[in-house]
């Protein structure tokens, strides 16, 4: 496979950069310690994530005008507090736990990987993250990223096609000439139909020990790696 | 004066961070030697930068769509290379000279200064060039922006208050957590007037040597400073 036309690396976050699983389990558990309540943070990480794919659907399909993903992670955390009888939290510290999605951290391959890449390619968010999600993630993490682009600039979450034609557009490039990087399938195979290049890096422990999905590259895919340094070797980096 | 509440330094590009005028010229001198032509470098960069606002103002009004800067820079460059008599110049060619604007050197104290100050605050562009130009002149120079913001992703020209407002609201923060940073004291009243706090960096050579505006801070800018790494040494950095 030639990937020599290939000028921008894009990339998913949420599970392909950063292990959110590990690091929401981790905040709510603090969270729920100094309250003094019995919150498994695993089981409550899985159920907001569970809730992230129905509130922008709800965007996607224009039942409601654009919100960015801080105030629909919001909208879910209001949910699930009432779901697990959690109540009386003041304003703020619900605030603060919801920016909990700016603290994630990356998986060990990354820092080093993002480095490499950036040596040779533009590299890019395109995460269904919004614009201060990601840059505060980036500030903390100390992710390289050259552009912070995906759902808020486009107006448009993924898997819809504008997602990505925004993204290589705002980076003057043809769609041919941004490679889409992602842990999940789906995401690369919504990405290839909007013309982008595509690689599967696998996460296989993004949902915990159990994980049942996105385990492999499917066919279609262009390019396969198990880290962001194997990705780097894979790509000449 | 209390900056205490400011947490993002949004930054004026051309001019401000960069020496269009003497790259620029140099990439003219450069394109005029290898066609043979007798074009002044700088009287063409000067030229070409004349027709900037002009070429804005015709977004800024309705009188035509949103139109990114590297498409209204080439027309002003077919503009002037019929003016300055230079024809039969093959478009990749005319392409690769507009691109001069992707290829803008830093003031010397930009690197050392937007490296300090990114330890303490999110630096972002918020500037009239679009995101691909932004972004290949940070690659090359070696700017370690958290985020490219500005024109492109607002949809606005600047100095409309949308431009301004897009910023802080991409970032997640109020305007008065943002600071302006420009060498133009006309940018710095347009960013106070959306509420952003501001900071004047002096540029008396953007011009050339015969500099006649912006050679000092005007009254109700709130913090001047000689280089940026005089500006990381007023903001505690």
């Amino acid at each position: 496979m030639d990937f020599s036309a290939v000028k921008a690396l894009t990339f998913d976050v949420f599970g392909t950069v950063v292990d959110w699983r590990t690091s929401i389990a981790r905040e709510v558990d603090a969270f729920a310690r100094s309250h003094g309540l019995g919150l498994d943070g695993h089981a409550f990480a899985d159920a907001w994530r569970s809730l992230y794919q129905p509130s922008m659907e709800e965007v996607r399909s224009g039942a409601r005008p654009w919100t960015r993903l801080d105030d629909l992670h919001r909208e879910s955390l209001l949910t699930l507090l009432d779901r697990f009888g959690v109540t009386g939290i003041p304003e703020e510290e619900i605030d603060r736990l919801n920016r909990a999605w700016h603290r994630l951290d990356p998986w060990p391959d990354v820092v080093e990987g993002l480095t490499r890449l950036k040596s040779k390619f533009v590299i890019a968010t395109l995460s269904n993250g919004n614009v201060a999600l990601m840059v505060n993630m980036a500030k903390r993490a100390g992710l390289p990223w050259d552009a912070i682009l995906g759902a808020e600039v486009a107006r448009a979450y993924k898997p819809q096609p504008r997602a990505y034609e925004a993204a290589a557009e705002l980076l003057g490039l043809a769609p041919a000439q941004c490679m889409m990087v992602a842990a999940h399938n789906a995401d690369l195979h919504a990405a290839a139909k909007s013309g982008l290049r595509t690689a599967f890096v696998a996460r296989p422990t993004e949902h915990g020990p159990g994980q049942t999905r996105d385990l492999a590259v499917e066919p279609g895919i262009e390019l396969a790696a198990d880290s962001f340094t194997d990705l780097a070797d894979k790509l000449g980096c």
